[in-house]
């Protein structure tokens, strides 16, 4: 794996300023996406306690692991939101920013008086963007945000899984993820409408953690308005497509198949052997294989049964078939076309060195955004924020026994 | 259901203007996102056979449904790049575009003369967005770029889902659906750096549809890097959160239950009437919550088979624990937060009159996005655009005839 490119402070973002207020993962992410560009993100911790990702697991000699990642190149502050003497410093962090993420519970801010009214005051150029699990309104305002509700809410682990197993969740924080891109984006969205848009002035962007997935299941609510169509668990096939499954090699592998026109179809049956399925009633166009899902599944488990990964990579590759392995992490610290996109990289760290994360995603041909650093120590940057900020080293001390830093 | 709200063309990105040459999903929904908020995006196809979308089920009466979302609020123009002069007409087009979103498979923008440096030529403000299964680089760029293989490759699918079931791919478009977002969030990345970053330039993208999902599973390669984890199908638990999981009520629904702090597992435990578990061995913090994670998830799921949904949420409101049904689409069209948030909309359409379909995402409290109409007809747009072009009646014609518009 080759060592992050050498682009420092190079990225797109590198005029922007935002502030970190948030906690866990969908605000922090949607902040590291923007670091990961060269935003400078000053992110704000609870003095003495942390953000709660550094005490998530997996953890090593006590340090998470997850807080590394999520907490990377960002500056480390601790500042107590709770306590009035911290909200006053805040107001000074929002003087300047470009844009704030935040992720308590809707009212939170409003209760310590940092509603946007007062925050735009401040700096009416502030793009203020909350995240939450059901957003800022509605009769679900109040509940607590958390990931695997808002995915429940959303609608996709009704359709996902085996209708003999329950409804699916994934093996990840999958609302929280894709909210933190929402977030991100929309971001960019209210910059541009101040900057290029002609008004000068920024808005408050109320993301929840359910709305981004219910955005982005396209056909689920016009199915349902226009057919009456409600999606059920069908396990890895899809209602609309035949073949697509995921199919277990004779060595335990897996390989993903999905081959539903009517070319990677023929490509699919002349690869495995059987020609004699392109002609076959009951597989001969999409709509006939969905009917006929179970029979062509079972055609294929069998096929796929007597043959190694490599001997099926093999005739995938000279059919020009859509197939390819499901990778666990193994397999993709050996796969060949992760190093030459150089998407792990080894950044440095306060407690091992070194550590290999995820690179940043997508690739600038231009302003590439790059890893400089991995999350480190709490208030690590404290001292060159502060000192910035007018807060010298004296009046720092005073803060910090009183726990405001 | 309400309307969309009436603020017509205020979206934040009403400046930009967007060339979707893309195909299929992960290219097009880049741009949607983008015309969600206002960008003018006018959507490129081929003469005569349309997008790939247009011939996707769910149909109604021979209308693909899913297109009608994704095609939404965009000018739908016919284009054919593979002729010379469907390329010149394609020239005009970027002369004046802030974004253009294309998919094709890497190299194809090459062979017709529209690679970047070429583009640039005619625009040098240009952000170009190139979207792929595996990206524009790396020894698996020339492979095919469907979704399901992209997720296979990204890891996820490994660890979602049970040990004794397939890896479980989710029943809509993951990759092809992040990807866009991700693609979306890096233009206006760009636009940023070109118009406030000081450089007045544009640069070329390259989102693949595997990167983006394996960005967002924080923890997969430091895990392994530093432990040597390898995440594992264990259902719908987390190696590091007990008790997480969807359990089914004696009325056949589902509720998911996320209460691995100790605070939410306390009120759970209250809640369902079993205060004992709090002190219990087994159950005392979360790590040994993860150890007898299935001892804890018995005596959960044996709970809620003695309970209906409804009597559930009563408990789960009472204790303010955090759990929420798994809503299915039925679920979702009655619930008041849903229509407290105006998530689903009624839209203009040309064949039904009107039709239901999610609303943008997220809410912004000055220049809200909104969807004006639903994807319209083949070529609706050409006389429009085209006159806008410079292109006049009787030219249209000619080219009609060509089968180059």
């Amino acid at each position: 794996m080759s060592a992050a490119p050498k682009t420092t402070g190079a990225g797109p973002l590198r005029r922007l300023k935002v502030i970190d207020a948030g906690a866990m993962i969908a605000g922090p992410l949607a902040a590291t996406q923007l670091a990961d560009f060269g935003a400078e993100v000053i992110k704000l911790e609870l003095p003495e306690i942390g953000d709660s990702m550094r005490h998530w697991t997996p953890m090593k000699d006590h340090r998470s692991l997850w807080w590394k990642v999520i907490g990377r190149n960002k500056k480390l502050v601790t500042l107590n939101l709770s306590l009035p003497e911290g909200r006053e410093i805040f107001r000074k962090f929002v003087a300047t920013a470009d844009i704030v993420f935040e992720n308590f519970r809707p009212g939170t801010f409003e209760r310590w008086g940092l509603g946007y009214d007062a925050l735009a005051k401040i700096n009416p150029r502030l793009v203020l963007v909350r995240v939450s699990g059901f957003g800022q309104t509605g009769p679900y305002a109040s509940h607590g945000g958390y990931g695997t509700i808002a995915e429940c809410f959303s609608g996709i682990p009704s359709f996902t899984g085996f209708p003999d197993k329950p409804p699916t969740l994934l093996g990840f924080p999958l609302a929280d993820s894709v909210a933190a891109t929402f977030a991100a984006m929309s971001a960019l969205m209210a910059i541009y409408e101040r900057d290029q848009g002609g008004s000068g002035i920024g808005q408050v962007i109320d993301v929840s953690l359910y709305e981004p997935l219910f955005r982005l299941v396209e056909s689920q609510v016009i199915g349902f308005d226009q057919l009456g169509i409600v999606k059920q668990r069908i396990g890895n096939r899809l209602a609309e497509d035949s073949p697509r499954n995921t199919y277990e090699t004779c060595d335990g592998n897996w390989v993903g198949i999905s081959a539903s026109s009517q070319s990677t179809f023929e490509r699919l049956a002349q690869a495995v052997g059987m020609p004699e399925l392109i002609t076959d009633a009951r597989f001969r166009d999409n709509a006939s294989r969905c009917t006929y899902g179970d029979e062509l599944d079972a055609i294929l488990v069998a096929w796929f049964k007597t043959k190694t990964l490599t001997e099926v990579m093999a005739l995938v590759d000279k059919g020009n078939v859509v197939a390819g392995p499901v990778l666990d992490i193994c397999g993709i610290f050996q796969d060949p076309h992760y190093r030459a996109r150089q998407n792990i990289v080894e950044v440095p760290d306060d407690d091992f060195g070194t550590v290999r994360m995820q690179s940043v995603v997508p690739h600038f041909s231009r302003t590439p955004g790059c890893v400089t650093k991995s999350g480190g120590g709490l208030g690590k940057d404290n001292d060159e924020v502060y000192e910035r900020l007018g807060i010298g080293a004296d009046e720092r001390a005073r803060l910090r026994s009183l726990k405001v830093i």
